[in-house]
């Protein structure tokens, strides 16, 4: 997960969109995953126009540039990323997948360097022309099939990637600062085995004083029941609750007139 | 990366989704990573009109069913995953990080479950209620200052991780080193989704048939079974086992004298 500082140095770029809706989609992901910093290259006006205007519209719009062409845009990076997918091109430069991405947008960060992550036209994705202003090419695994992505998905693919992708073998928190694998409350205060006997036990006679379980089968029963209660890792709370139903049951069928205990 | 047969064992189920181009937006980003199986719930009418005849809406629109309810869409489903930010909501099931999922839904593929990955509306997503019927939550990890992400976003982002994430080779083990959420042999035939259903069902009619729920308490009763459930990772085995216990009590308890049913 990059620092605030080095998210601020990764230029998201769009080339020419047609849809005002996929600026605003791609401003979306860009704040989800916590980037900043948007220019789009040689928008049509109305195009622009329209995006920077939609409701909703927030800082990150307002403060995006357009410039005129793509050498203009990322002039200033040191790493220039290409998206697309190969289906339809021959790349002339080092191709990355995306899963592997991550690493190597990080390191250049870390050492202080600028980072341009360029998305295509809607219709046709990135000329060979535009592919040449990037040192690498990212390659999005699509299937073959229906390879090419939606302008706002693949901005949001990516985005994940860079976010979350660095934390993947790490211990990381959260934004919200919860545990990668967060428990609930009452999943936290596991049943001791005592309490988890004590289930067990009043299940049991449960299944007797139901007529559930025939002689011959009570210590299979048991076994099973003990094994079964450990297995799903009841909470306190769920004991409590189980208790209090077989309790209950419990103590109607002792108020069954004696004899009465064989279905039909 | 599953397999074709293992990507076809995977639903995505939109819980009534408002803009007709979200629905077209999820069709194409499960198009782009391989998947094929879409229901939507509860679809207002001329949303689900719009979204299955857009120009280029393909065999995988034509194919989504819609259900009346979320319990009916995932109710054949082994693992049921909701998605959403921990930001508005306190899940009361486990919660799995974006980045962690892969390998739980791999595993349940490969022994012939079937997932559930379903979204809430545009809006607010998915509800408590919608929760209540997930085993596990899924949090993508959005920055906190906007962690809402678009719906047709959402979805491109846990797909591309799905079909991505098990070939990154850091991912199989959770950051302390544990299987996450590991499973045991007997843990292997997951109960579906239905079958918890159904199994909630005969402990709410023992609870009323023994006067141990309340007419107040019975909405809340319902809604902590159904989670508990989930939870608890039931096996089609362990399924069998309640609801003949179950079925024996409640035939008993229904032969008890009318007239008998407060305790001392």
């Amino acid at each position: 997960m990059p620092t605030e500082a080095q998210r601020d140095a990764l230029e998201v770029v769009l080339v020419t969109p047609r849809n005002p809706l996929n600026i605003g989609a791609a401003a979306r992901a860009m704040a989800n995953f916590g980037f900043r910093r948007l220019k789009v290259v040689a928008p049509f006006a109305p195009t622009w126009r329209e995006a920077r205007s939609a409701v909703g519209a927030e800082e990150l719009l307002q403060n995006a540039q357009s410039t005129e062409c793509l050498a203009e845009a990322v002039a200033d990076a040191t790493l220039v990323v290409g998206t697309g997918t190969l289906t339809y091109r021959r790349p002339e430069q080092k191709v990355v997948l995306l899963p592997l991405l991550a690493p190597l947008v990080s390191q250049e960060l870390a050492r202080g360097g600028r980072v341009a992550l360029v998305f295509g036209p809607e219709k046709h994705g990135l000329t060979r022309e535009d592919l040449s202003y990037c040192q690498v090419m990212v390659e999005i695994p699509t299937d073959a099939r229906q390879p090419s992505m939606n302008l706002g998905q693949a901005v949001a693919v990516c985005l994940y990637e860079l976010a979350a992708g660095e934390g993947r073998g790490i211990n990381q928190k959260t934004p919200g600062g919860a545990e990668p694998l967060a428990y609930t409350e009452a999943d936290r205060a596991a049943a001791a085995s005592g309490r988890l006997d004590l289930v067990a036990g009043v299940i049991e006679e449960t299944m007797r004083a139901a007529g559930y379980s025939p002689k011959t089968m009570q210590a299979a029963n048991r076994h099973d029941l003990r094994l079964t209660l450990r297995r799903l890792t009841l909470s306190e709370h769920d004991t409590r609750r189980i208790l209090g139903l077989f309790r209950r049951i419990l103590w109607r069928l002792k108020h069954i007139p004696v004899g009465d205990d064989k279905p039909d």
